[in-house]
């Protein structure tokens, strides 16, 4: 489970007299989660999530913070950060930078339907247009520059094959940059244990804190990797139609240029790479006193080698 | 009713492109409320309240929906406005300033228990806090200076015994001003039908558009003599448990100083003075074209009175 740095009812009672959010009513601790500590928090006047930050580099939990007010503000379904009396989101507890969050209503997803795809692929629209008006910057932190510096401390890791894949997609990546692709900040992270359903809508998204500026493409490839493949365990191809879902809905809010489409199966690649890099880190080289469950790279070693062998069609390749 | 401008869903559907709230899914006008023309806005995304401002200074709005913004992002639950594509929260409808909040859940208690009360008051000793790191500012729009511009307006059409009335309580009060005592941004306006509770929870405070900045002790004499009177109808004392409720909600947030607690008596004056003139106003000089009922100003005359006889005690004086 991920609490990190515990937190005791009494210790919370006295942060919260920072907050204009009543008194502790229940503290519970979250098991799901990789980066942080995380509580579910129930005062007299809501629900709240409370994390504490336990490896998120300082300077981007502001841009994070300021990336989900940012949206909530616009209407999109986000966790809010609760401003605390000094009228700043991020404070301290424990030791460690904390932050007070709404907790959202609903549901995962495990195994999404088209109707599904349908309601994220509109949402992910209307999230990109609203986070064109932020403020803040903050590069991809899991974006190119990330990916050789991962890809140098994983590849004493690897069998033969998979080095190859890995430097093959790098060469390839590199030679494929879209520095003019329309970016603004973007989750980044998007799979379906960040989303929430109620009543057969998309009632929340959650998760920022892998977010930063990217292109708004690369976000969809990520949710289409994740929320799309045909069987997430034995078939890696994407659903044609949970896939069109998506695009459809998303073209719907924002449409797609024609330079946008035409990077699709590169992002895909890319976006199977990211994660592929960030798995194989987690279980080689993990942090000490990690104590979460590691994703098996294996996963997106597979979406990557299906997305870049030669003559793969990824439906509506534009 | 007061529909003052109508928007049809055609119109409403346009102006929501602006948003990123998705569609339009239904329209529904608000028969409530005297300044403004109200929908309830239903979409895709969730439940909002359309305002078209008829009345409100231009320069008042953004204080109010700022004010909102502030409050709702320290977890007041209060409307919290949605930003446009441009990320602003004023815009414009039919020729008429406009915003979008987020509509609040639950129900107003016309005969409210001490539990009710004590709730309210809870809440507005964090509303209080909350406020205080508010930047924006605007005095009272309904303070001293307004009362004695009005006071002029509607003498004329008053009776010896209440114009009598009016020029006493005008000298007192002028006699009896506490510019030191604990003052930011304050509602101004909190009466039953602007909160509404949910599980026996106080759930939503709304109608920030008479919000200005005066004493917190004034926002709380506002509360006391419409939420605390044993009888609206017949008898205008505060009753006991109530009044106790509400005040030992809010000292048990925001301790009262001894200053504010000495001001009590003549604050509940005041307040039931800004509401009988305004009230005589509404009656006397409508605006052209005024299409909703006015409230019967006897009722805060009566109040007035009576908090004005000699040897008046209200609850807790201090």
């Amino acid at each position: 489970m991920s609490v990190f740095t515990p937190v005791s009812d009494s210790q919370l009672d006295g942060w919260l007299k920072g907050y204009s959010v009543g008194a502790l009513l229940a503290l519970e601790p979250i098991a799901a989660g990789i980066e942080n500590t995380n509580y579910f928090v129930t005062t007299s006047q809501g629900r709240y999530v409370l994390t504490l930050f336990e490896r998120l580099p300082a300077a981007e939990v502001p841009f994070c913070l300021d990336l989900m007010a940012h949206l909530a503000r616009h209407g999109i379904p986000c966790p809010a950060p609760i401003a605390g009396l000094d009228d700043r989101y991020l404070s301290s507890l424990n030791g460690k930078p904390a932050a007070l969050v709404t907790r959202l209503e609903g549901s995962e997803v495990d195994r999404p339907s088209a109707a599904h795809c349908y309601e994220l692929g509109g949402l992910l629209g209307r999230m990109h247009l609203a986070a064109r008006s932020y403020g803040g910057y903050l590069e991809n932190p899991r974006g190119p520059k990330w990916w050789r510096g991962a890809a140098a401390d994983v590849r004493p890791f690897l069998d033969a094959a998979s080095a190859a894949l890995l430097d093959e997609e790098l060469r390839f990546q590199a030679r494929h940059r879209f520095p003019d692709l329309p970016r603004a900040a973007v989750h980044a992270d998007l799979f379906r244990d960040n989303a929430v359903f109620k009543d057969g809508r998309i009632s929340g998204v959650f998760d920022f804190y892998f977010a930063g500026v990217d292109c708004f493409i690369f976000d969809l490839a990520v949710c289409a990797n994740d929320w799309c493949l045909v069987d997430p365990a034995s078939d890696h191809r994407l659903d044609e139609e949970r896939t069109h879902a998506l695009l459809g809905a998303y073209a719907a809010v924002r449409p797609l240029q024609p330079d946008e489409r035409a990077a699709w199966p590169v992002m895909l690649r890319a976006a199977a790479l990211r994660f592929w890099l960030s798995r194989l880190h987690d279980k080689h080289l993990p942090r000490p006193g990690e104590l979460v469950k590691v994703h098996d790279p294996v996963h997106f070693h597979a979406i990557l080698a299906l997305r870049a062998a030669p003559g793969a069609q990824p439906p509506w390749t534009g």
